[in-house]
């Protein structure tokens, strides 16, 4: 049993592969994107900028075209402060799909104001930062069937 | 001159760092979308489905939950044959993100049918496989402000 950890502990230095299990990766973005919107969830707008990184690029159905940076998006959440409540969410299906440094987020979200839901498709990309840190570069928000302009 | 180039090609072997400059790699990834894009826009979504990994995801507005894989992508693309005519479009702003093995494009989208436009927000990711080439992984495609379901 001791051989087997060496061998494995070998084959991790020479193939220079030091990087997490993918399920942890996985289990650990969905808990920091849990995090950010259970703060937003309550009004609180600071947990995304706060996991964003400085060339975070970000879409919703109310911009009319991408919006660039942590500047912007700082400067667009402000008005949001204090308005959003919602009293439950479903993250649904979440899924992590990663390589060694970036790692992309998707599912499906219900948002319950009483027993009326909002229903979102959600992507986010995140990126491993040299400081060990995974930062969202990339959130893109969309309604889930909406009316489409004619 | 001789001696700088053979300086440069021994620091890319000693730090292992054969990964194309990050120029390249974005031209190379907006050239995929755009030929994939010209298929579609002439009523072709095999462009798509071959650029598309076995293990993509996808959202559009027309879905009521994320697609799961090619198969899946394969099958909901079979009646779209024949039925997408795009006189032209613009690609705006496009945007790649990139890490040695995963890459983020976005940009706003344009396609004109005559005069009139409709109006996309548009994420893939695309993962470097093993064989060399660059696959995507994940599509969300959205309407520009639609009008939101109340």
């Amino acid at each position: 049993m001791k051989k087997q950890m060496l061998i494995s502990l070998l084959l991790m230095v020479f193939t220079n592969s030091y990087a997490a299990p993918a399920d942890t990766v996985s289990a650990k973005i969905i808990a920091l994107e849990k995090a950010a919107l259970e703060k937003w969830n309550n009004g609180d707008p600071s947990g995304y900028l706060s996991l964003s990184a400085s060339d975070v690029v970000y879409f919703d159905p109310s911009l009319p075209q991408r919006l660039n940076g942590i500047e912007a998006l700082t400067k667009y959440y402000e008005p949001v402060k204090g308005q959003v409540h919602v009293d439950r969410y479903e993250m649904l299906n979440p899924l992590v799909q990663a390589t060694e440094r970036m790692a992309v987020l998707t599912f499906n979200l219900a948002s319950y104001q009483g027993e009326k839901a909002s229903r979102w498709n959600c992507t986010e990309v995140y990126r491993l930062e040299d400081d060990g840190n995974w930062k969202i570069i990339q959130s893109h928000w969309s309604a889930v069937q909406p009316q489409m302009n004619k």
